[in-house]
């Protein structure tokens, strides 16, 4: 017989009754019914009943052990009472006499229980991660994890795609983040840096032929930390293809996302059609550049009817240049007290408030109801209600503005109504693919021109658009959103250099600077540079939507804390000075 | 019709003709046949000829076109003269008629002609590499490389295993490399390490009950550069298990590698068998820990025929303590022009030379020849030849003294008598597991004692083998052995915390330091820690063995140049004075 096991804690089952049999796993739970010890013995597959009378040899030993133990058993399968039968466990129907066992490894005090839900503080479950791994939902969560991963890369090889690793210990890369640095012992003074994302490296391999790359990528950012963003590295799948549009990319990369998510959604709806919505649309529809569109709430411009109103406060706004009106509609909200609960919640936002209509019943027909109704009038409430397209029952809230200043508490107030009124559909992928950036945006105060995002994406119209107004190009830029997330963010890529220098240019960079700072890619498209394009999609943030969790740390193995410290591991920590020596670097004292 | 292609470059035969198509690719070749231009249309997956008359609307354009152009065509598609058709082609049977072309990305003069297997010195192949991996060897290496661990990765799977991501942004591991650091910028005078092996985070992934995990795992180890090893960043098949002994593992791996061999190989033989040798065996008989087991030849101790014999600088050596005979059977080196040559190449190694016996026909019987048969006498050599089992036209070589002085020398002869007496095979992968390392060495000079290899195995015979000799220890860890090369290492790992705070004592660490140095690890063997090993095999030798290729550079995509630098990208490069700032670091000026 194996050493350790014959069977997993996961396979035995009433036809291996009278066999001996030898497990190993962990003392889940331990009880004493008695005289007789009852063991849950758990391993990574599963859990069997073992039990122990007192005439046993192993009865002595196996009462000094705890919960967490690490054992191993000898034992006689037998079935179980038809009444003791468990359905719900796949070694319900058994249970294993044991005869002899032996300690594997014990375990003292622990810190944190394995067995049930407890809520443990998130500096004890990361300080003792391998306890707060074994318990059910981490162990859920990792294997999702783990599966999904390994699913995209089947999708993305079934679609005539290979994985090419790129550097890890390489150059700085233009991404906007900060980067993380790695002094170079060989040539000391100098650093390396880690990659932000391998943008660079897969255009290269775009250059040298290669067709179609992905990678399931490590990427490196020095960000402060939050709750949807790892500290220190995190995974992306990395994609790109030659010889294609926009519509190529989508047309790819579709199906491998919406896939995974039929694979893992656990029974979720995944919708079948994903809407192309304008960066612009999409700020004016849903106040962000990532809709959930499970919500079915579209804001409107209702300018119009504002104007010249005898609502003063919106006639006098709409006066100023670049002011608007925009409405919530909120079928369903038509009540006084949904009205002032999120008039209410606009205040903690900041906001003066929302105006609202609400639409009720008055036996003799329909009556808009709400101050602002009353100012403007009957007939331009009217009109408001036919094209918000609302009816008996329904509200409209209202903000007003220049759109920069009330969007994004357009959009949270949108996301809350839908959530209210149970308009949002939770049981539901939903995906939208934001296209149209602008290339350009303008510094409020200084008007100075630069890159809204990305700026190696190609301008819509190449370089024709970039002799006019910067702030009418748009790029071949999109972003793919999913329940309110950024899923996969991408480009048609700049692959003309006269086009790339002029781009620059526009935001204020001369030729010999983007020369300087990106000379490999440069270099690269003065020989024979192919058109591509492609996307990355953040694989944490897919695995977090399949496991429905907030919090990233629930997906990672061993996450850093929020002030980026491995506490169970003690990183980072001070280095030896030796070290400090070969690398030809000195540590400034803090001044405290 | 797409807006850059129809059809791939490998795509088109005989059923197309009379389709107009649209190929996009990289002009390879270029040539004016009487005023009609043919083009080697190249992309990813093949080559189209495709050409144009003087009357096509594209034929002043492709006038313009060089080599490594970018390019789009239109035209039609064309049977081939009978006589003219290309059977090396998978589009051999057509040619395209251009009617339209535009240029995607023109070229400058190349540095590095694509075309053909001209050579270029490294710096130049590494500066220009996006030209470098068009040529078709380097195609073929890229893909390789990515299709074998695409093959490790499905063959993991399917052996009941997932892959799970370990932190890079770490804390130092100690793998007796050093580490490359990375300065904190939330916490400035801190580092962080990135890994040499994620060791410590797999044998917490047993902790944690994940039962079976493996990772293609980047590895990073701030080592001096050689052909064989990046000197910076590189991946290994990482796999750990929990409830094994070594020949589990041993039982998992190798269908894994045998599978990946056999399926990469390109039909070379893959030894079906792989030996279990002892540490102390493969010494003796090959030389080395990494023996080339295609060379059939083993070397054996054959001191007791020179003890007290007429040769007296072996006779008199055998009087000091721990010295040895050794004899390198040479079958079908019996000639005196060999035997002198391998002496040369004794003398090149910094070897007095090597001593041989040859034997050869006399007509009337059997000759031994040369000088050691003469000062032994006959029956001395008799019984040599027959221990070797050598016979007519054979020959032996010997070496003495200390095995540690000669043993690297005997197996470097070893493999260059294999190699001149075609003895070894090369069209076959030979492996054998080397195992029963000693735990400890001994320092020659100082006699101190400390660990020979890696300190967390567990050392064969427990506790209790720790009460004994440390030097007389051997440990459950081995390697693999292919062709020469160490291809996996790997270990049973110590779980006991009573054994290895041993262990360490015997090496000369305290328990404090223990404690102090591997915290996290001592911590998690409290609570419960199963038995466990596992091993890592080299991703990049593995893909080096099976392309035939010496130098790592060759399967890796952008590697770093000798001196850890890449000039493409200029890594490493000076931080900016803000980059330092906010690092907390100064850059020591050097003293030139």
């Amino acid at each position: 017989m194996h050493t350790y096991r014959s069977h997993s804690c996961a396979e035995l089952n009433k036809s291996n009754v009278g066999d001996t049999v030898r497990l190993s796993g962990w003392v889940h739970r331990i009880r004493d019914h008695g005289g007789v010890l009852f063991v849950d013995l758990r391993d990574h597959y599963g859990i069997t009943q073992v039990l122990c009378d007192g005439d046993s040899a192993a009865f002595a030993e196996l009462e000094g052990v705890r919960s967490e133990w690490c054992i191993r058993i000898d034992g006689e399968v037998k079935a179980r009472d038809e009444s003791l039968i468990n359905p719900k466990l796949p070694t319900g129907e058994i249970e294993v006499y044991i005869r002899e066992m032996e300690v594997l490894g014990s375990a003292g005090e622990l810190p944190l229980i394995v067995f049930g839900d407890q809520e443990y503080p998130e500096e004890t479950r990361l300080r003792y991660r391998y306890l707060d791994l074994r318990r059910e939902a981490m162990q859920e969560n990792m294997k999702l994890r783990s599966d999904v991963v390994a699913s995209i890369r089947r999708r993305m090889w079934d679609t005539g795609f290979r994985e090419y690793q790129t550097p890890i210990i390489t150059a700085s890369s233009p991404e906007g983040a900060r980067d993380f640095l790695v002094p170079s012992r060989l040539h000391p003074g100098k650093f390396y840096a880690l990659p932000q994302a391998p943008q660079l490296f897969k255009q290269l391999i775009m250059v040298s032929g290669f067709d179609k790359y992905f990678q399931v990528a490590p990427c490196f950012r020095d960000e402060d930390p939050r709750a949807d963003r790892s500290p220190t590295d995190f995974y992306q799948l990395d994609m790109e293809m030659s010889f294609v549009e926009q519509q190529d990319v989508f047309d790819t990369i579709q199906p491998v996302i919406a896939g995974i998510f039929e694979e893992f959604g656990g029974g979720r709806k995944v919708d079948a059609e994903w809407p192309q919505i304008s960066y612009r649309d999409s700020a004016m529809w849903y106040g962000t550049d990532k809709p959930d569109l499970r919500n079915p709430i579209k804001m409107q411009d209702v300018s119009e009817h504002f104007r010249g109103s005898g609502f003063a406060i919106f006639a006098k706004l709409l006066e100023q240049d670049g002011t608007q009106i925009r409405a919530i509609p909120a079928p369903t909200g038509g009540s006084r007290k949904f009205c002032d609960r999120m008039n209410a919640f606009a205040q903690k936002e900041g906001l003066p408030g929302m105006g609202y209509i609400f639409w009720r019943d008055q036996g003799e027909g329909m009556e808009a109801a709400g101050p602002l109704a009353k100012n403007i009038g009957p007939e331009r409430t009217e009109a408001i209600r036919q094209q918000l397209g609302l009816d008996v029952g329904d509200a409209a809230f209202f903000l007003g503005g220049k759109p920069a200043a009330f969007e994004s508490v357009a959009g949270k107030a949108r996301s809350v109504i839908g959530e209210e009124l149970n308009l949002t559909d939770k049981e539901r992928f939903a995906f939208a693919w934001i296209v149209d950036f602008p290339m350009y945006e303008a510094d409020e105060e200084t008007g100075k021109v630069d890159f809204s995002h990305n700026p190696f994406s190609m301008p819509q119209g190449g370089l024709e658009a970039l002799n006019g107004d910067p702030l009418n190009v748009l790029g071949y830029q999109y972003d793919l959103a999913c329940n309110g997330y950024e899923l996969v963010s991408g480009a048609i890529r700049n692959h003309k250099l006269d086009i790339m220098i002029k781009a620059f240019e526009l935001a204020g960079y001369g030729a010999d600077e983007v020369h300087k700072r990106f000379g490999g890619l440069v270099n690269a498209f003065q020989y024979g540079a192919p058109p591509h394009g492609g996307c990355a999609a953040g694989i944490d943030r897919i695995v977090m939507l399949l496991a429905d969790e907030a919090n990233i740390r629930e997906v990672i193995m061993f996450p850093m804390n929020q002030r980026a410290e491995d506490l169970m591991m003690n990183a980072p920590s001070d280095p030896t000075s030796d070290q400090l020596m070969e690398l030809g670097l000195r540590v400034i004292p803090r001044e405290d």
